[in-house]
């Protein structure tokens, strides 16, 4: 079962940490079944460092999340099903015969963890919904939990495969992509949602540039989809956020794309910061938006993006950060970081999820 | 006539660099009489330091103004004119009779060093184009430019006041404004721009908020701008370039301010990268747009802003950042930094000079 401490072991020999991890030979998120624990690529540390972050209690997994050692739609969903599995692991130790209550209390924790992504609550529902679970015993319910958990993992390598097939064919042969955030494989299981349309494309041999917005405040673009592209050998350039108006007035982009972190019923999108203004941008330069993601990113139950909770982070992510080896901004300076927003259907061309392409209108599409 | 040589000695005694600075006690750049020298605030290191780059020769004042110790509209044209007079100087001491082809040589090296910014060229060719400096042995001329920078500079500073109390009759009493780079003192010799409308509403009593976005790359926003307003007891939030666009669709600020580093005859703006991401994002909420440059900033030779030549910087720049610590991309990672974008006239609510506001049209205010 463990792919992980397999491949832990052929990075330590051969000293790449790239052939380790792409190609589908290490994930990243995996269960370690002799450790009984999630294993999990530490994003806080790339692209410096691969490291792995180990975590056999509910309470680590959350740590993990919180501080984003992980994140991601696609792969929060998958943490959150590990996350709650952990927790019947644990409550089996304990014999506790009140466990379903417990484990109740356990997943609201787990799923406030970080409120905006739908698919972290996703994912502990599903687990959390097995049938019959109620009628068993803790033991055998938390073995059924950790299986479905791992299945979980299996289906979002598959999803994000059909998500990445039907988003290439959006994009042509010499096409300058813009991309927001990261949605690569780091953002899932693996392959992800936006950069594995991207990565699709560039696989089947159409040859692709992007320009890599650095997503300011965590520049998850910088750190993460610039890494990830050279992986992939895939060209591209970093910009800064401020920068991708300049590339669009001047016509050197033929599609924006990103993921979403949930996805309205009338195809409103919640996504990182700064997803709005670039939607913004391109549509003044009638350049076509594309956002991918999985249907379990939906979230049928708010009709509009305007009734979505915007998580704000903590102000030093915004004011720490060094600028040629200097401290930026005053020491007593203060910060707010709503770390997604709104951007409303109407900016958006296409929404691609793994059963397809849908063009607007997107209301009434999973009623 | 040093100004600065008594201050920086005020600061010394007293341990407070804010005293010294403010008040019209300091400036950003000045003419140091004794040392014959150019004295600068240098702004690469603002927050963490407030030090003074001296500049005695006019190599050395390229160097300043190429690697932004000193930066901002008004203040590189004066520090052009200063420049100028620099090589003048220098020149007299050589005893050439070829001086005057010399020093034009000269000027057209300092106008290039950096091309956005029309102020610079306009600080340059005012110096140059004293009426009868060809007449005059080189000894006189030199002299007689020296004066002109220094006229410039008072000039500098009472345009700059006009320019915001100007502006300042756009904002109410609470409004909060959103303030993209820096525009204040630190870009003008005082006073500035944008912020100083800002800060002239303050002080005449108008409760006012600011919501500075940091501005990526060199975090103008961030490092000067939040700097200013706390030496001026202005309430300010530092945010990221991203999530301007969230603030502003929560209908959370009343005006978007900022500066010009080119006005096109049409009232095209070219300023800082992101002002045109911002100004979008301001325009889809309904939310005014205010540009604050003084009229040396206009460049009635070009009709629109799409002949403005933009000037694309270092990638070090977008790379040279750290993160909690942690280097930002790849090693080997590729970026692309255009410094200034183009927001059409179309975008701004209103232009204001040392004149007055102007409403739609601009066309036609200038000729």
């Amino acid at each position: 079962m463990s792919f992980l401490a397999k491949h832990v072991k052929l990075y330590e020999k051969e000293r790449s940490p790239l052939r380790a991890f792409f190609g589908g030979l290490m994930r990243t998120i995996d269960w370690d079944e002799r450790k009984h624990s999630v294993l999990m690529i530490d994003q806080r540390r790339l692209p410096e460092k691969l490291e792995i972050f180990q975590a056999d209690t509910a309470e680590r997994m959350i740590e993990a999340i919180q501080t984003m050692v992980i994140r991601g739609a696609p792969a929060l969903g998958v943490a959150g099903a590990f996350t709650v599995a952990l927790a019947a692991l644990e409550l089996r130790n304990t014999s506790d015969p009140d466990w379903f209550t417990k484990l109740e209390q356990a997943a609201i924790t787990i799923k406030s963890s970080r409120p905006t992504a739908v698919n972290l609550a996703w994912g502990v529902n599903r687990v959390m919904s097995i049938p019959g679970l109620l009628e068993e015993s803790i033991e055998v319910a938390a073995e059924a939990m950790l299986n479905e958990a791992l299945s979980m993992a299996e289906e979002d390598i598959n999803t994000n495969i059909k998500l990445a097939r039907n988003g290439s064919t959006l994009i042509n042969d010499g096409d300058v992509l813009m991309h927001h955030c990261n949605t690569g494989a780091l953002a899932a299981v693996d392959w992800g949602t936006a950069l594995g349309a991207i990565r699709f494309a560039h696989e089947s041999g159409k040859k692709v540039k992007v320009l890599i917005d650095e997503t300011r405040p965590r520049l998850q673009g910088a750190r993460l989809t610039a890494w990830e592209c050279e992986q992939y050998g895939i060209p591209y350039e970093i910009i800064t956020d401020n920068a991708a108006g300049y590339f669009l007035q001047r016509g050197e982009v033929d599609a924006v794309f990103f993921g979403a972190d949930r996805v309205a019923a009338n195809g409103d999108v919640v996504n990182k910061i700064g997803t709005y203004m670039l939607s913004l941008a391109a549509n003044a330069n009638k350049v076509p938006v594309y956002c991918v993601f999985p249907k379990s990113s939906v979230d049928l139950s708010i009709a509009t993006g305007k009734d979505i909770i915007i998580e704000e982070r903590e102000p030093d992510e915004v004011l720490g950060i060094s600028f040629m080896g200097e401290r930026v901004a005053p020491t007593s300076a203060h910060a707010r970081n709503p770390a997604f927003d709104l951007t409303p259907h109407e900016l958006i061309s296409a929404w691609v999820t793994e059963d397809g392409v849908i063009y607007p209108p997107f209301s009434g599409t999973f009623q």
